[in-house]
């Protein structure tokens, strides 16, 4: 089977530097997976995509070897499942607030006896190789999104959990959660607090974790603090970004001067 | 009908800022279209986009006051109409060589008697208003690609062609054509000497004059000399672009030092 | 944040006419958004519309002023906050039929500390303007389908769920729950009985009452009533009727005479 | 093969009524489909479909009886020849304006040695049957559309093209042509004029003569010239027209009266 | 309403022929449709098909006799109810595992009184007719899917739910889930005493029993056992089939000799 | 830039194996792309593909060292030009009929100086390389078909044409353009001696030869005879052909015999 990269460098405690993608198209997923990052993860939960085109996303990242991450839209197994027989390689599943919920996801993403997913990996098999059934279970990453304040009361609960490889982090969630603003970097004390709790929590019990930024500045930051999975921006952001970089650079060159020359 | 934002700055000598669409989804037209570009033109001649996803995108662009533009594929009528009925309201026609091109370019984008284009504005009537039959010939925008040396050689032949709003440069293939180098910016001597020439014989005609630039110091530069419609990279570049420097940025800090810290 | 043209009628106690979109289309959800509605629902529950195709029509509707509702499948918050990420300003949720489900719906569509949204207004953003997230809860409107015998029992339990702004009768599945003939207009009297107690409770409780009708004639006589969303008919509907009409109209005129003349 | 109702209600001296299909989508072209017209037209040329959702709509067509019908955008051969090999038993050119445009039109149509239409009828096989290659020649329907002052000129020479089936007028473009204002019905004098002429003509040569009407009542009268293809509104037009009448109908009972009450 | 041809199958104690399509294509279906199989399953639950494409599919079917069915991803009322509303004429519900799942199961697919379908045929009234509403109870066919160690152990509970009216075995999940290697065909002793035990409890209980084969070698002798409802491969399995056999035929004679000829 | 596998092949004088893509979708073109062909051609001229599909279908096959190659609908530029900017490595052109004809089509397909191809690689650079300008010329692969009467009589002129790689020969319209039945490997005599002729001519011209076989017997005859590019069946055929040997193979054994038993 192929291997997983995320993996791969997790073994050499590197830390792994993941896109994502919010465009629902597979040449914005193929331009992306051209550009050096080790993962990319196609969002299905927030914004726009959606399992009809998650087919040529996930087929234009198989063109390189970036590994390719689901965000599921919830913790449902239909789609969990799918978007493993699809061939993602990782999957991030929002909103695990208890062990329970935590049992479920490693169940619904693990062949028996390990889970109970369904057997069917039609286009795992094409891109994970003809062995995919017998390495599945212990390629794939399965990250638990712990984002609210009931996840972070069963914290220990969820972590110990057989099964689970990591967490991830949305700084977002955790801060409106917690009663804080929401965003990605510059998250208020009572969230910051919590983000570091969760990453001692995580690290002693030997799960990986992961994280949204916003800059490559926060990404750097919490790779120091033992993050080994850090996102940053998306492509829609970094479009709208570079695009508002040249409009406010072009402003004052769009209209003559007041004495009527350019 | 809705009128022409381009045609508008144009009358008050103003440049015209255009964003440039590769990616064929409504969802990243969406976000370009609302970062304050004056114009956005989806490219259906190279690349990647199609008819099919040309409604959507235009939709999105409608949702903002920006100017939906579209580069056609080629000279050729049936998709020139269309473009048209389904609410551009500037075209951009490709390798346009000789009088007798541009003669068809304004007789296919003009209803009778100015020209024979077919009677249909399905969308344009939705998103121009209902005097869109009578006021479209003169408010639509007209750009004749100037990029070989066939054309420089009719040069005024074209120019010279009743109902033509403007020309438009691709630095890439005047480069090619003229044995220079493909680039958008920084190109060779003749190619600058070419692109100075039909910018001054444009202006001499009474016609606008867009180019395509990789940077905004170039479009700059461009305006400075008389250009009026500048573009400046594409939703694709950017995006590419900003991963480069995101994963440049990050990539000394993904693994642990020598010494196995990080 | 763009206003709520729905809020803002209701706090006029004015009706709201709203339309019905079962062609999964953009360019039909287009065509219908120009023609005068106040508000139009994407209907996700019945028929062929699917998340692939919500995004082309909400941006369809966004080039006008009609407020976009969507109707969700089901009491799943996967694709209810999606709805939401995407711009939808309603959210008409099927089967709520006990004061748990009412309150998981009001969950689901607001933010913390009023309910448990996940934070990733993609789409919304774009459409609502930059302080979507402070003003979300409050501006979006939820509907909650009152269409079953175990709702009625629960009526008052369900009507009193903090944050549920509006309940929305479909006369044919509450008919049937009833053991009556499903229709829109001219129900059985049980039917008949139940949604006018239902529109006296949901009044009682501040809440707004929305329906669906076959015809403007029981969407006026509802009106007077006291409904205060009425939707009339779909494109579907309006289509199939509108063609029945041409196609009866020209049956006896296809065909020669017996004498053989027309 | 399957036979053509179109050329089996001609050969009764019936007229054939056709629908047209403006709206992109599958199951709108279903709908359509069930009203009980003869025909159904798909139209290329103006507005918003493409040749991505021709298939499904060709295939939602096929659940009937109903003929499908194509109008391409262009006398191209490409989009003319793939038409037929998606099982296009009709096929609408526009500006068929000299004689050489009109033998053009049947060669395209016409496997040899009638004409050179390329070998490939890939779904044509599964609509029409295995026998497809044999009777396609004399099964389809060529419809040359006269539409332009040069069409008129040309008349005689066109109409005597062996293997043109039929003409049909777009009454706004011939309008337009003839410096009249574009309508469907109530075309200015020398536009009627032309409508009486072409029909005389098209009659004198054996062909059938299609038109484009806007109101069953121009549809019928028209029949009583003589014409024998009638298109009546299209999907959109009836979906906005059905939606104006709802609209208008309510306006005056979404607002409580002056008095206070509804 | 049109007739059930698995139902009229049954009647007369033969056994339906399946065909399953893995291909997420209108075209494709069409083909297969066109094939002679008694009924076709579009597999939402494994694999690359989505919504969005369900509808293409299931007109592509309608173009023949074939029975359309949907095996959906998970016992869900949203997509179960959707895939009805869609036309499906049966269902295949994957994990039936205790009695609540199967009385569940029941419950969405079937109108009141005899369950909580809730009520918007849009595709289904113009696939079955009009009369739809009253005998879609009686005429769709629901199989549960028995697959998993828990589902044995609760079987005569399962099979005894009033309304359900087959089974369907995935061997590969059931082999899974009792420990053995997960195939179609030569599964092992476990899992053949299983499927002979479920195939003996369905009949006594009066149920159909179908099951997945992946050669008609096998679909053979599971029909003499009594199974009555076969699937033999799938569309994407016979293609990589059918492109092997000629890729390992061609393999030989793609290189010259060594003495230098073909 | 990745080099031309078909090039490579050719260089050691084996044939290069070419499978068909009729079914327009990302995910059946992905499973041919992983059966061992040495190249795919996705075709554009006949049946159901578009480019709104082809961009997937050019992805699915970029997962693997297939090499892409597009037939084209016609002799046009845009449609040509584009297939190459999305990364085909070859190009098939239908009906080159003329010397005209076929130094249009090495104009179409090569940067000046060799022709006139625009330039706007989008894709080519992703799947070829930063360098695909400088190469692209020398690596991609030009096929002209020659498949009528028509081009037999100049086909010396044709195959003179310098930049021409190779011809492919459609046995189906050639046979017909000669009068005889339109078919893929047992061609009638006149048909048969033209493909010989062609062979021969192409051989002497220094070009490679390519055709369609329905067989692989077929297939290994014209290799044998000297065709380096041999084509066999399609991936909608084989499905076709392989649900026929099951149906048939089933048949007998779906009803219970007369004795009433299986």
């Amino acid at each position: 089977m192929r291997t997983n990269l995320i993996r791969e460098k997790w073994a050499r405690d590197e830390a792994v530097l993941n896109g994502w993608l919010a465009v629902p198209n597979g040449f914005s997923a193929e331009v992306m997976a051209h550009q050096g990052y080790d993962a990319l993860t196609v969002d299905l939960q927030h914004g726009v995509n959606d399992e009809a085109n998650l087919i040529p996303m996930l087929q234009a990242i198989s063109t390189t070897d970036t590994v390719p991450v689901v965000r599921v839209p919830w913790l449902a197994p239909g789609i969990i499942m799918k978007a493993l027989d699809m061939g993602a390689y990782g999957v991030i599943c929002p909103m695990v607030n208890t062990r329970d919920d935590a049992e479920k996801f490693v169940e619904y993403t693990s062949y028996a006896p390990m889970g109970r997913r369904s057997f069917g990996p039609v286009r795992a098999l094409i891109y994970g190789g003809a062995d995919y059934p017998t390495h599945a279970n212990d390629t794939i990453v399965r990250f638990a999104m712990i984002e609210t304040a009931e996840a972070l009361d069963n914290l220990d609960a969820i972590l110990s959990v057989e099964g689970l490889d990591a967490i991830y982090i949305g700084p977002s969630d955790l801060s409106l959660s917690l009663g804080c603003t929401p965003t990605f970097d510059d998250v208020d004390p009572p969230a910051a607090e919590a983000i570091d709790y969760i990453l001692e929590r995580a690290t002693a019990h030997g799960l990986k974790a992961g994280i949204h930024n916003g800059t490559t500045t926060a990404a750097k930051a919490r790779i120091e603090k033992g993050f080994r999975f850090v996102t940053v921006s998306s492509d829609a952001r970094i479009m709208a970004a570079g695009s508002q970089a040249i409009v406010a650079d072009m402003q004052g060159s769009l209209k003559p001067s007041e004495s009527g020359g350019y």
